[in-house]
């Protein structure tokens, strides 16, 4: 097992009705909140009313930033930030999924900065030089990402037509208040994208040539089980409350850092690629990711690596036999029959993407495997 | 899934050459640090010099507390809390194993308390009443009790003959260091008792009659599996590196609540037989609950209860079939084989108790059902 450092300090609230002790929590940080959220989904499902009445009650003063996009850009970080010094924000509560909360997090790391959070930590990735940022808290509305225990955020920049991410233990929300009832207006088809996030995080830590990382490699596979066991009863029966929880609650300990901790690498491979998929064409990150995946295991798939592919097939999907190439590749034949049980599409050519930009994609993918290397290890 | 509020702070600072970094960490809390120890193994082991040397170089000052027993008592507490109280201690520093870390936490409570931690906290269970302690930190030498990331600490009173505990999230460590080469010189009796705890504390966690808590059960196997496969190479070669490393992250992740969140409820009928045991015959923790537990899981066996027993069977041992009651026996069976092959004897005569007491030890242990409520939920 390799050295590391564990830092998980989010608090979590988990369950129906939680969302009512966010004023109490808040009130911990100061008076003055700043709300960020989308576009609007949370004012319809009531989520809104019901956070703005317990901050009020709280005797807290609520400023917001609404409109968020689903890929963050970094316009609306500065005009956030410009908030927060302008009005003194004590604490930022981002409401929604990662997007927004990402967006939060560099809101938080650009209020108390003297520079350009942009060039200095997105981009040139001096991440030493964020020493301080305001607090922020997260009401998620999605289980996928799993920002809402982590300290990493991706940010896109529509002028130089960049989407870049940082990982810092300081942007790690104070609080996340995570009830499952608030994620079954998620529709089939971002319930389906999200279930795949949820593996691909796992797969992106699991599928290492190292022998190490016995118990993390074991962790991973009970929260596979959880994904695989869960997801198809979410996504056939959205307001599932018990399918719903194992979900929500495994995308965040899927990526709050833990499973790494002690391993001797991680992939981000496929998220390299996806980030490129997204980019150029638009699509939805779950999406792209399920389409890539199978590829990318049968072509990784070697001698080297044979050993955790046979793991995930005994574990994971109890396939029985002797010859190891064999079962790797049942796995992998398994892990498409899922996705395709979710009505994931199995080739990019579906999603309307042809090999005209296959060239430029990947060249713009390889500068961005430097990045994933500090995606999920800050 | 129940709801829950999540709250793990501790920093872990894991692997070769972390205790290194004590000084460095220790002076964010200040300059004057209370060093609590046993009878004097850290000092034989070298690791006390090391953390004198690194907290001298940090510009700290050192009290110290050593000659703590293993069965830790209320004493020594106050003489802590005295000595903070006295100096103006700013962390406490346990070297050692549970006990020193759990009397660290009750010394951490009493010197900031108006009262007696013993009869509120202890006797009386008040824990509302704590509202501030010291920050306490540990340095890692035995895995077994988990206390290196939990609120839990039990403390005896010798003139009372009272064991008791309490669980408070404000004594978790703000941080701990886990080096495995330090439990390299716990011999094979205590690895064997350490082995057997750890298990035991994720059965008691994970042998529960409702159906919920899919993700929880799934993880507590992954443990079980790890402390299956790591256990007998630790026992037979004392300094294999990654056996010690995986058995020691596993004892803190099995007991710091993780696995327990969410859970409709959690058992500890196991630790409330075997603490009288230990209470009235002073036998090794880990060995009185090798004892009991497959006499308890026969014992509790039930139609109630068997889906768990059969989820064990299949997914940690592999066993096969289609009879459940078979599959139950077989994994419990197989429970006893692994603890034989620790060299745990099977029975109390062996360990010389009689049933002479079995009366008394059982109305005690009603007693201690009540407080075992509260042993893991604070």
């Amino acid at each position: 097992m390799k050295n590391f450092n564990y830092n998980i300090p989010t608090k979590v609230l988990f369950g129906k009705g939680k969302v009512k002790e966010v004023g109490k929590e808040a009130k911990k940080y100061g008076d003055k909140v700043l709300l960020v959220y989308g576009k609007g989904s949370v004012k319809k499902s009531g989520l809104f009313d019901i956070v703005v009445n317990s901050l009020k009650d709280a005797g807290i003063y609520i400023y917001e930033l609404p409109n968020i996009d689903p890929n963050p850009r970094i316009d609306s970080v500065y005009q956030g930030a410009e908030l927060c010094r302008k009005v003194g924000i004590n604490l930022i509560i981002a409401m929604g999924g990662g997007s927004v909360i990402d967006c939060s997090k560099a809101i938080a790391a650009q209020a108390n900065y003297c520079g350009d959070v942009w060039q200095d930590l997105y981009v040139e990735q001096k991440l030493d030089t964020l020493t301080s940022a305001l607090p922020i808290a997260s009401i998620l509305t999605l289980a996928a990402t799993g920002s809402e225990m982590n300290g990493n955020s991706v940010i896109s920049n529509m002028h130089t037509n960049q989407k870049l991410s940082i990982g810092h233990d300081i942007l790690r929300p104070v609080f996340s208040i995570l009830d499952p009832e608030y994620t079954f207006t998620v529709n089939k088809y971002h319930t389906a994208a999200g279930i795949v996030d949820i593996l691909s995080h796992l797969f992106e830590q699991y599928f290492t040539p190292d022998h190490e990382g016995y118990l993390q490699n074991r962790m991973m596979e009970a929260m596979m089980k959880t994904v695989i066991e869960y997801g198809p009863i979410a996504y056939n029966e959205l307001d599932n409350y018990e399918a719903r929880a194992n979900l929500m609650w495994t995308s965040s300990l899927a990526l709050n850092g833990m499973v790494s901790y002690g391993k001797v690498e991680t992939d981000w491979a496929t998220h390299g690629m996806e980030h490129e998929l997204s980019a150029f064409y638009d699509i939805t990150h779950g999406v792209g990711l399920g389409i890539l995946t199978p590829y990318w295991m049968k072509y990784v798939l070697s001698e080297d690596n044979v050993h955790r592919f046979v793991e995930y097939g005994r574990n994971v999907w109890k396939i029985h036999g002797h010859d190891n190439m064999e079962i790797a590749n049942k796995a992998i034949d398994k892990t498409r029959e899922f996705f395709n049980s979710l009505n994931i599409p199995q080739t990019l050519r579906e999603v309307g993407i042809d090999d005209s930009k296959l060239e430029k994609m990947a060249e713009q993918a390889t500068i961005f495997k430097y990045l994933a290397k500090v995606y999920i290890k800050p």
